[in-house]
Order: C-alpha cells, then sequence, then structure tokens
C-alpha cells in the first residue's frame, strides 16, 4: 500500500537521501551541494512542495518542485525539479501516482507545471507523453560565477 | 552610446512592449500573458531582475529574470528569461554588454545563471558559447491544468 504526503521539514534528512540516489543514478553527485539543513529550511517554505511516497514506512520515492514567478504568465508556475521513485520500486505505478498528486496540489491555482527532462532519457519522455504532457527539444545554458567573471576581467 | 539601467515599476508599459516584439519574433506571442499591470508588480519584487539597454531615450533591448530557490544547490540561482535586442541595434555589441550587465550585478550573491535557448537558434548558442557559458541538449516540458485534469478524471 503506497501512500503519499507532502514533506516537511523533519522529512529533510529522507528527501536528501533520496535526491542523493537520484544524482547517483543520474552520475551527477557533484552537483548536489545542498544538506539537511538547507533542506530543513526549503520543506519550511510553502514556495517549496515536495511528496514523498510511503510503502508502510519506507520512502520509495518522491516529486518535489517551486512554485515560481513566470514573467511571461505574469502569474505563478510550478517548476518541477526531480522525480524518483527507488529501483526496487519501479513499475508498480509509484512514478504516476506521484505525478498526478503533483497535479492535484498544482490544480486549485491552476498552476502549469514545467521541467526538464535528459535528452537521452526516452523511457521518461514516453512516460511523461502518456500523461499528456508537451515535450520539446530545447538547449540549457549555464553561466557560473568563475565562467562570467573571467569575462568580466577583460572587459575594460 | 548605450546605458544600460534596472528597470523599475514605472517602465513596465517598456519592457512589456519589448516582450512583446521579442514574443513576435520568436512566433509565440500568445504565450505572452503578462499585462502592465503584472510587470509593475513584478519590477517591484526584488527577485526579478530587468535590465534596459536605451541608446539615448530610447529602449534598444533588455535582459530578465528571477532570482529562484534552487534545491539541488540550497542556494538561489538566477533563472534568466529573456534576452532581446531590437533589430535596429543588432551587431553594437548590445547582447553582450547586456549578459556582462547581468553577470556583474549576480557577482556579489555568486549566483550561477542559468536560462533555457531554442534549438534552432544556432547563432544564440554561438553568442553564448563565447561568454564562457555551458550548453546542452535538454527536453523542456509542459503539463497545464487541462492537461493534467483529464488525467486526473479518469484515475478512478
Amino acid at each position: 500500500m503506497i501512500a503519499i504526503d507532502r514533506a516537511g521539514p523533519d522529512d529533510a534528512a529522507t528527501v536528501l537521501e533520496l535526491l542523493h540516489e537520484l544524482a547517483e543514478h543520474e552520475d551527477s553527485l557533484r552537483a548536489v551541494r545542498s544538506n539537511t539543513e538547507d533542506w530543513r529550511t526549503a520543506l519550511a517554505d510553502p514556495s517549496v512542495t515536495v511528496l514523498l511516497a510511503h510503502d508502510g514506512h519506507r520512502p520509495v520515492g518522491y516529486v518535489s518542485g517551486v512554485c515560481q514567478r513566470n514573467l511571461w504568465l505574469g502569474r505563478d508556475l510550478f517548476a518541477m525539479d526531480d522525480l524518483y521513485v527507488r529501483p526496487g520500486a519501479r513499475d508498480q505505478g509509484v512514478g504516476r501516482r506521484l505525478m498526478l498528486a503533483l497535479a492535484e496540489h498544482c490544480q486549485p491555482d491552476e498552476l502549469v507545471i514545467t521541467w526538464g527532462a535528459r535528452s537521452d532519457n526516452e523511457a521518461g519522455h514516453r512516460f511523461y507523453r502518456r500523461l499528456g504532457a508537451t515535450l520539446w527539444p530545447k538547449v540549457a545554458a549555464s553561466w557560473s560565477p568563475p565562467q562570467y567573471a573571467a569575462h568580466l576581467a577583460t572587459r575594460e
């Protein structure tokens, strides 16, 4: 029996553990810089939503994201960060249930939900299309402080 | 002589006019739902930054975005929305100057700057790479209230 509940500050360590598993799975563990205290703060912020799936007492997955101001819409949207289901709990509809729980969470405010997926995650793309989402290719860009500092330094 | 300044609430109409031009150029005018009043509110929000480039009194371009909590980093990053230079002002380095002004704005808090670009905007990709940004292909997804409502309705 899978139950889904919204995570609070006391779930910080659990959420971070699941995030580490997801990041390791995606070979991007180095990109995780948040610690338990950051998550405790984040989970106390009403704009942050993490829904945890439990099988009895065992956490088996989560979906996370932040409600954010969108300048084109002139209102908020929900920017989903992660959807993760632990290996032992896959192929049982947990991912779909997490997405539908997120939809239920976003429905009262009629929030559009947006996210990015890795280009090579074709199973993920099919999963999202089955839910009725619209997908399109894009280029993501990141400009870090050392990268832009190098250009600021040579400007004059 | 190009000057770059941070837009305030009184610049709402100007910013919206430039956004309409950008959206029309990208054939996505229908995606702009914000009005002048939304922009007046947004431009009063310290987490929203719009930098306007002026040639004398004439606005010639802008860069926009929102400082947002990032759950992986455990801190804020700057999510850039738009970079736009009006047709008559192109090829004079205005885009580069806007990006460097944004970098200067983000440098004190050491904010990573992230954004998305259209896959087919190859000139844009080259421009961003010349600035030292890291680019990679991605799939973007959007799930609107009518799309997810259809799935919620059939859940039981």
